[in-house]
């Protein structure tokens, strides 16, 4: 053999990087373990003990989701936990959505180049989403794609796992015509629409104060997305909840009507609630039609629970610390959501 | 309101071609389909029943992981299913080296744009892979990153889930000295190790016919990963298993090291079987050395079992249509993989 050997770390692939970042990263992870994991970090697979005749009918969930372009704002303001919130955020709630219980989670991390500190701080907002919802961290993958993403650039999906009694699954069957609709408030964008957000902001600096936020534009687009799992978990023991609706893509009224029979309408009253401001700036700074805000944001309600006791639940949750309001009920009617009324100032 | 208003859809985002992707894909997703799925795609989450009184203490098990950059040779050929498939073999037969059945997977495409019946061709490859490991494809999430990636560009990550009785979880712990170390043969490259490979072909044409593959060059490394899930769980069920190691990323040696206890070395004599040629030819053309092949590919074997009885396995692999051979043993030592001998021609 002749001339220079060519390496895989010279072909873009820095092991030593990826194994630097795992360092990193192993302490933020051991923190979200719970005492149905078996082993470490490191195995062909992650372990999780389903406790023995703790179910009599296991039904497991599963979710893979995405947090979208909201990695250009933590890249723009070169801050990289909060999206790993987010990340778990999208799948764990999506999951208590069918009444079950997060176990578990795994991340995918795809850059352009292993930063070893950088992976870290994605994962450890990973982790602090886990333990917000409850979850176990139990593996991941961090691939190297030289030629697919620049340097800088990185996306984020994950997969969580839960379980629910197949007797104990919420949803469509379940709810019936006299059924308050409860809302529960966001923390702002959460992690969809953030295509439409970026191109409504572009030109003006994430730096940028901005009065009616009381903060800056980085700082509200980057605001985490609120974790309900242990809440909806914690108003399903303590009341009867027939549905929930995580409200990602799609907005409000088109998550809601996925939960909803083909004989019922659920009829939302906007004048229960204020929608943050956020919501007004992008709607202006487009313009946004107020149909394409309310298709593609949350306008506010990242959550909704449907059951008979509304008052009951939104005393439950204020007890959390979780803002929540009768906002809607369910009527007889043909399967669709519908939002009445005009927001309250 | 004044001047023209944007649309989620101008900024990037096409719903309908999502919409579009999930019909072209629905058939195939469907014949993944185990009794034990619950619903359809389209829900908040995947549900799958667990039997009851089926496993005593189980033990779930999760992996999760991509294809690296064989996605750039899927693009250069123009032929999307393979690298799904290969996407199913990453994650599956990490669960079957716990000795974990495979339940369910959920897969994650991210990519510059939603091309329908690209998506829906990588996911029919996702299914015949998941039909192939014997798990159901209960959901997945296609991200359109109009910014972060190029119209054509796309990723793939994958997270699959199973089951296996607390008691029958296989490694480290139940290797011994004795024991006989069996190779299972690879298709080919399978999916690790493509940054190297694709500096070292740099600037030939993957239409080029190549005398020792029998071949084309993009032929040979689309070639389809070898998915043993079925077959490690039918020869565990048939004898005793002590350990499997598959061969992904670290080579033979690297990923063997992972299934020994510290008191023994495994053994493996090159000279059992011969270095198919196109490791021969990445070597050569590169030049790559020697160790760096044996440390970035598989070398021609996928899969490693670990057991007492290696003649009973070579059998029953070799029913099963697997190739298969004793290639080494376990002996006293202090967890090491050596590799010994020179391949046979």
């Amino acid at each position: 053999m002749t001339g220079p050997e060519i390496s895989y770390a010279q072909a873009g692939v820095d092991i030593d990087a990826g194994e630097r970042a795992v360092e990193l990263m192993r302490s933020a992870v051991a923190r979200t373990r719970r005492p149905e994991v078996v082993g470490g970090l490191g195995g062909f697979a992650g372990l999780f003990a389903l406790e023995p005749g703790r179910w009599r009918r296991p039904l497991l969930a599963a979710s893979t989701d995405g947090v979208g372009t909201k990695i250009a704002i933590a890249r723009a303001v070169g801050r990289h936990d909060s999206v790993g919130l987010d990340l778990v955020a999208m799948v764990a709630d999506d999951l208590v959505v069918c009444g079950a219980e997060p176990l578990f989670l795994q991340d995918y991390i795809a850059c352009g180049r292993v930063v070893p500190e950088r992976v870290a701080e994605i994962v450890r907002g990973v982790a602090e989403g886990c333990s917000l919802a409850g979850c176990a961290l139990v593996g991941g993958e961090t691939a190297e794609h030289a030629d697919l993403l620049e340097p800088d650039a990185y996306d984020l999906a994950a997969t969580a796992v839960g379980v629910v009694e197949a007797d104990g699954l919420l949803g469509p069957d379940r709810v019936r015509a006299g059924d308050a609709v409860v809302a529960l408030g966001s923390s702002g964008l959460h992690s969809n629409g953030y295509s439409l957000v970026r191109r409504v902001i572009r030109g003006r600096s994430l730096a940028e104060h901005v009065p009616e936020l009381g903060r800056t534009l980085g700082e509200e687009l980057l605001e985490p997305t609120r974790i309900y799992a242990k809440d909806c978990l914690a108003l399903a023991a303590a009341t009867e909840v027939h549905a929930y609706a995580h409200v990602t893509g799609g907005g409000l009224a088109g998550n809601l009507a996925r939960v909803l029979p083909p004989t019922v309408d659920a009829v939302v009253d906007r004048s229960t609630w204020t929608r943050p401001p956020v919501f007004d700036l992008v709607a202006r700074l487009g313009p946004v039609a107020p149909a394409e805000i309310e298709r593609t944001l949350n306008v506010g309600v990242g959550m909704v629970a449907v059951l008979p006791d509304g008052a009951a639940a939104v005393r439950l949750l204020a007890d959390r610390g979780v803002p929540a309001w009768v906002a809607g009920e369910i009527a007889p009617g043909s399967g669709r959501a519908l939002l009445v009324g005009t927001h309250s100032d």
